[in-house]
C-alpha cells in the first residue's frame, strides 16, 4: 500500500509538533500543511469536521485526530522501528495517563494565567508551577520518561519546552531555578534531531503569543 | 502470576460501569470496592494521589487511573477472550477518538444542564441533545460502535444509558423521540449480561441525583 500521509497543524501547536516528532522518529515522510486558524481551510473542516482542530494526520485519504491518538496510531501502523509506546501493558497505561494529565493541565492552566491578571494571575501561575513540579516528580531520576529510551510521554511534553520561554517571561518565574531536572531532561530530549529540527525558536514562539494577545486586546 | 483484583468505585459511576463492564466481558473475578466520595478512603487518596477519583483498578497491588485507559489496560492485560478494541490500527484510533468525544463533552455538559436555569439550561440541554444526535449518526446502520461486536465505545457509552431517564426528568425531553437508533443500540446491548448486570436501576440513579442536588442546595 502506497503510504500518502498529510498533516495538518499549525508551526506553534505543541499538538502538532508531537506529531511531527512521532513521524521524524519513524522515520515516515509527509506533506506539512500549514493551516490558518483564523481561517480554516476546507480540507481542515472536512477532516475533523467534529472539533475542527489542528492537528489532523491524513493517512492514504483518512484522518486522524487528537493529538495522543494519532502518536498513537504512528506507533501502530510503522512499528517496524523507534518504538513509541511500552511494551508492557502496565507501564503503557502509566504512560497514556500522564499524557492524558498533561493534556487536560498544562495548556489550559497556561492560557488561564496569561489571560488573568493580579491575584488570579498569581493562582494560576502557582498552578503552573505545581505542574511542571509534578512532571519532574513523575520523571524521577530516570533519562527519559520512557526509562532509558524516548516515548510517549516525552514525546507528550517535549513540544512544551519551546514554550517555556513564554511561560517564563508572562510568569515571571525561571524553570531552571523551578524544575532543573526537567530542564536537564528537556536538554536532553533536544539531543534528538527528532525534537530539535521540530520544535521552533523559543523566541519567536514569543513574539506569536504576543501577537495573538495584541490581537484579543483589540477585538 | 496470581491476580488480585480490586476496583475502587461509586454504584452510579458512569466511568466506574464502564470497568465493571470490561472486566465481566472478560471474566474476570474482582473485589469491589465502593468509595464515599464526600469522604475518600485512605486507599484512594494512596492509589490515586493525582485526581482522587474513581475509578482506580488495583491490580496485584499497582494502580491504574482514568476508565478510558483501564479499560485498554483490561483488554491488554487479559487477551485471550472477548476482545474490546478493533485489531485494526485505524478503527482502534477511531474508537479512541469517539470515547475521547464521550468523555470530554456528556457528562460536563449534563452538568452545566442539570445545575443552570432559564435560558441557560436550554442552551445546555440543546448541547446534550446534540452530543447525542452526533453518537447516534456515529452509530450509522451498524448494530454496535465496533461493527458487529461489542467493542470499546459501547462500553464508553452504554453506562450513560443508565442515566437517560435522569437527563429526560431534568431536561423535559425523551431520547426515545430524540434518538430512536441510540435506543435500539442501548436495548441492543442491554441483551448482554455483562451490561445489564452491571447498569444500575435507573429510577435508583435518578434518586441519587435529586439527593445530590438537595445537598449542594442546602450547602
Amino acid at each position: 500500500m502506497a503510504n500518502e500521509v498529510v498533516l495538518l497543524s499549525t508551526w506553534p501547536s505543541m499538538f502538532g509538533m508531537r506529531v511531527r516528532i512521532a513521524l521524524a522518529e519513524k522515520g515516515v515522510k509527509y506533506e506539512y500543511k500549514e493551516e490558518n486558524l483564523q481561517n480554516k481551510s476546507p480540507l481542515l473542516l472536512q477532516m475533523n469536521p467534529i472539533h475542527k482542530k489542528i492537528p489532523v494526520l491524513i493517512h492514504n485519504g483518512k484522518p486522524i485526530c487528537e493529538s495522543a491518538i494519532i502518536v498513537q496510531y504512528i506507533d501502530e501502523v510503522w512499528n517496524h522501528k523507534a518504538p513509541i509506546m511500552p511494551s508492557d501493558p502496565y507501564q503503557r497505561a502509566q504512560a497514556r495517563f500522564w499524557v492524558d494529565y498533561i493534556d487536560n493541565k498544562m495548556y489550559d492552566t497556561w492560557r488561564k494565567m496569561w489571560l488573568s491578571t493580579g491575584e488570579e494571575h498569581e493562582t494560576w501561575k502557582k498552578e503552573l508551577i505545581s505542574i511542571f513540579k509534578q512532571l519532574e516528580e513523575t520523571l524521577g531520576d530516570k533519562p527519559f520518561y520512557g526509562g532509558d529510551t524516548f516515548g510517549f510521554v516525552d514525546i507528550g511534553l517535549i513540544p512544551f519546552y519551546s514554550w517555556f520561554y513564554t511561560f517564563e517571561t508572562y510568569g515571571n518565574f525561571k524553570m531552571e531555578a523551578v524544575c532543573p531536572k526537567l530542564i536537564a531532561w528537556a536538554k536532553r530530549c533536544m539531543g534528538r534531531e527528532t525534537v530539535s529540527k521540530t520544535l521552533p525558536d523559543e523566541k519567536k514562539v514569543y513574539d506569536h503569543v504576543v501577537g495573538m494577545k495584541k490581537a484579543l486586546e483589540s477585538k
